[in-house]
C-alpha cells in the first residue's frame, strides 16, 4: 500500500459512515486478515458496519476477488470452456449435486465441485457422501487434477490453502450476528466458486419456510446480487429461485440421500420426479451456458440421457474410486441389488411411520419440521463440531399432489434408539408435517424464477 | 444469568436491529468482558452497532452502572455530602483542575480527582503534574484515603483495579473507529466519575476548533446526555458548555501550565483572567450544588478567596507532599521566587517569538494550531506510548481583545533543538495562529450555556 493509504481504523470509519470503499481499500483490509494488520476486533466492527450500511455492487465484487486471491486457486487452462459448477443455498433433501456432478462429467464437462458440511437443519453434501465407506473429501492437488482430468468430476472439501480470508471472516460472522447479510453471503459464496476457475456457474437460491431466505422477495434480492457479481467476475451465470417449503425428492438424511441419488443414477424413478427435473434443468442450463447445446430442452435431455444410458452412474463409480472408495464397494453400490446397497448405506433398524389422519390429497409436507427431526435425532449438527449419525433419515412414501387414505402411511422415519430422549416431540412433529386437502392438489412447481 | 438469557451473539443482534437492550442484558455483556464470555470480535461488533444505532437514556445509564461495577469503587461514607469533582472533555491550555482541586479542599470539600493523560493535541493533567519532580500519580488505597482525609484533595490516576470494563472497551474503541459516539463517551466519562462516590459533579464540555466537539450543537447534545445520566446516577450535576477556539489562560504545555497554575494559586494575576473566572465559576457551582453557599456569586467569591488568602496554595503544597514530592521542592514551588520555581519547572532554553504582522486588536488565537505545535514538538503524544518533552510550551504575551502594534511579540515558544525536524512549519503555524482586527474586539465569553 502507498504512503497515502488509510489505516485499518480509517477504513472501518469509512464504511461506518456509509462511504464506498475503493477496490484497493477492500484489498488492504482482506490482505490484513493474513498479514496481521487486521485483528478480531477490527473484523467484528467492519462486519457490523457492512451489515448495517451494506455494500455496493462494486464493493462486493472487490471483496469477492480479494477473498478469492487470499490463498491458492485452482487453474484449468487445459479445460477452458468446459469447467462448470453448481451452488445451492441449501435445502431439505437437497442432494442435487450428487447425481449432477457425474451427469455433467458424462457429458464431457469438468466439475471441480468444492462442497461444505451441514449446519442447522440443512444437510451437507460432504456429510452425505461420507456415508460411503472410504470416501475421502480431502484430496491432494495432484489427486484433484487426476480426478478432474480422468473422471471429470470430484466432490471435495475446500483445502485450507484456499480462501483463508473466507474462513476467518466466517468464523467471526458466526459469533457477531453478521451471517444473514447479502453482501457477506454473496462474497463468501462467489469467492469460493471463483477459486475453482469456472467457465459457467448455476446458482440455486432456495426460498421458503425451510430455506435461509423465507420469502421470494428476499431470495430475489440475493439472486440479483449473485447474478451480477458472478457475471462481473467473468463466470457465465444462471440463478434459479426454487421453492423450499416441501422436501426435495423423497429422502432426507445422510446415507438415505445417497440411496436416493443412486436410484436416480440407475434411473429407477422414485415416487417423485422433482429431483430429476431440477437436476436436468440445472445441468441442462450449464450445457447451454457453455454452448454445448443450443436450447435448454436439448440440455435437459442430454442430462437425462446420462441417467438413462448409465454413463452418469459409471462416472459416479469412477469418482468414488478416485476419492478413495474401494473397487468392491463402488461396484456393489452401482449394482441393482438393493439389499447390498442397503448393507453399505446403512439405515437405522428402528422405524416409525407417519400416518395420515384423514383421506384426501397431500397439499404440503413441512420440510422445516422434517429437517428439524433429522437434525435433532443426530442426522444434523447443532454445533459445528457435532458428529453425525448417518443412519438417521426419513423416506417419503407419498408426495405433494398424491391422494392418500385415512390411516395410510406416508413416511418412514429411521430413528436412533434414544429418539424420545433426543427430541421428545419427534413423532408429533412427524405427523404434524403432513397437510391433507379434501380437494385435488396440483403437483409442485419447484422453479419460481430464473435469472 | 438465567436459563432464558440470550447468548452474546443474540445481544449483538438486538443492538444491530435497533432493539433496546435491558439492564440485565447490558450487565451480561459488560460482565462478559471480565469473565471471558465476550471476546474482542464481539466487542468490535457491539461497539459498531452501538455507534450506528445509538443507545437510549436507560441503556446508557445501565451501561454506565455496569462499567462502574466492573471493578472496585471508592467509598466515602464519612464525608457524605462533601465529595465533589470536575471533568472536562479537554482543551488547549486547560489546567482548570490543578488550581481548582486545592481551592475546593480549602473550602472544606473532598476532591478524589482521577485524571488522565493527554493524547492528540489535548494535554493531560497527570502529564502536567509529572513535571513536578517526585509527583506520584499512582497511590495505594491507604495513601488515597489519607490524602482525602488529611488534605482534602488528590489528583491521581485510575487504579487498574477500578473500571476494567472501561479500559477494555476504550482499547477496542480506539482501533475500531468507535470513539466519537455520545453513548460511549457518556458511559466512559460517567462510569469513571461514578467510581469516585461523588455527591456533586461539574462537567465542562468544550466546543470549538480545538475541541472534540466542533459545534455548539454537538456539545449541547453531549451535555444533555451527560446531565441526564449523571443525575440518574444520583450525582448532583451541572454541565457547562465552554468555548475552545482560543487557548485557556496564557500557557500551553506541561511544566509551563504548572507555572501558570502556581501564578493563580499565588494570586499573581496573569495577562488574562479567563482561567480564574472559569475556576471560580465551576468551583462556585460545586459549592452551590452541595449547599455550601446559597448563590453562585457567593460560591465564586469563596473560591476566589482561597487564592487571595493563600489557603488554596497551602492545600496544593500539602497535596504535593501527600503525592510524593519532597518537602523542599513543595516549599520552593510555593515561594514567590520565580527563578527558583523556573529551575524546578524547567522550560526549554530555545525560544522563538510569535510576532504580529499588523497593528490592531487581537480577534482570535488559534488554539488548534498552537496545540498542534506543542504536540508535534514533543509536548503531546502522537501514539499512546510516546514519552513527552515536558519543557516544551507556549506562553501568550497577549490575549483576545488586547491591542497590539506591528512587529510586537505576542507569544513565546519554548522549543526543542530539533524543532524544525520534528515539525518543519512550526514557525509559520505560530505566526498564522494570530488573527488581528483593525477595530476593537470584545473580550472572550467562555461560558456558552449551563445545564
Amino acid at each position: 500500500m502507498g504512503e497515502n493509504s488509510l489505516s485499518i481504523p480509517d477504513l472501518i470509519a469509512k464504511k461506518r459512515d456509509d462511504i464506498e470503499l475503493s477496490p484497493d481499500e477492500i484489498k488492504q483490509f482482506i490482505q490484513g486478515l493474513s498479514n496481521g494488520d487486521v485483528q478480531d476486533c477490527h473484523v467484528g466492527a467492519m462486519l457490523m458496519a457492512i451489515y448495517i450500511r451494506g455494500m455496493t455492487e462494486k464493493e462486493i465484487c472487490s471483496m469477492t476477488m480479494s477473498m478469492r486471491d487470499s490463498g491458492e486457486r485452482l487453474n484449468w487452462p487445459q479445460f477452458r470452456g468446459s469447467v462448470v459448477d453448481k451452488h445451492s443455498t441449501g435445502g431439505i433433501g437437497d442432494k442435487i449435486s450428487i447425481p449432477l456432478a457425474p451427469a455433467l462429467a458424462a457429458c464431457g464437462l469438468k466439475v471441480p465441485m468444492m462442497s461444505g458440511r451441514g449446519l442447522g437443519i440443512t444437510g451437507g453434501t460432504l456429510d452425505k457422501l461420507e456415508s460411503i465407506p472410504g470416501y475421502q473429501v480431502q484430496l491432494t492437488d495432484e489427486q484433484i487434477t487426476d480426478l478432474i482430468t480422468n473422471v471429470g468430476c470430484g466432490i471435495i472439501s475446500q483445502s485450507p490453502k484456499l480462501n483463508p480470508a473466507d474462513r476467518y471472516l466466517y468464523k467471526i460472522r458466526d459469533v457477531t450476528a453478521t451471517v444473514p447479510n447479502n453482501a457477506l453471503i454473496v462474497s463468501s459464496i462467489l469467492s469460493k466458486k471463483a477459486i475453482e476457475d469456472l467457465d459457467a456457474l448455476v446458482l440455486d437460491i432456495k426460498y421458503g419456510s425451510a430455506a435461509f431466505m423465507k420469502t421470494t422477495e428476499a431470495a430475489e434480492v440475493l439472486a440479483e446480487w449473485l447474478f451480477k457479481v458472478s457475471t462481473m467476475l467473468g463466470m457465465k451465470t444462471c440463478c434459479y429461485i426454487t421453492e423450499m417449503n416441501n422436501p426435495i425428492g423423497y429422502c432426507m438424511g445422510n446415507a438415505i440421500e445417497i440411496q436416493e441419488s443412486l436410484d436416480l443414477l440407475k434411473y429407477k424413478l422414485g415416487r417423485s420426479s422433482d429431483l430429476e427435473e431440477l437436476i436436468c434443468e440445472q445441468g441442462g442450463r450449464l450445457l447451454l451456458l457453455i454452448n454445448k447445446v443450443e436450447t435448454i430442452e436439448q440440455g435437459r435431455e442430454m442430462i437425462r440421457n446420462t441417467f438413462k444410458n448409465g454413463s452418469a452412474l459409471q462416472k459416479f463409480h469412477d469418482m468414488l474410486i478416485g476419492q478413495g472408495v474401494s473397487v468392491d464397494i463402488a461396484k456393489q453400490l452401482i449394482s441393482n441389488d438393493e439389499t447390498i446397497v442397503g448393507s453399505i448405506l446403512k439405515l437405522s433398524d428402528i422405524c416409525h411411520q407417519g400416518i395420515s389422519l384423514q383421506a384426501g390429497y397431500i397439499e404440503s409436507i413441512d420440510a422445516f419440521k422434517l429437517g428439524t427431526i433429522v437434525q435433532r435425532l443426530g442426522g444434523g449438527r447443532l454445533k459445528p463440531m457435532d458428529t453425525l449419525d448417518l443412519s438417521v433419515g426419513i423416506r417419503l412414501l407419498k408426495h405433494v399432489g398424491d391422494s392418500i387414505e385415512q390411516n395410510e402411511p406416508w413416511a418412514i422415519l429411521y430413528a436412533p434408539a434414544d429418539a424420545s430422549k433426543r427430541y421428545p416431540k419427534f413423532l408429533d412433529d412427524l405427523n404434524a408435517s403432513l397437510l391433507v386437502s379434501s380437494s385435488p392438489v396440483k403437483p409442485l412447481q419447484r422453479v419460481y424464477k430464473i435469472y
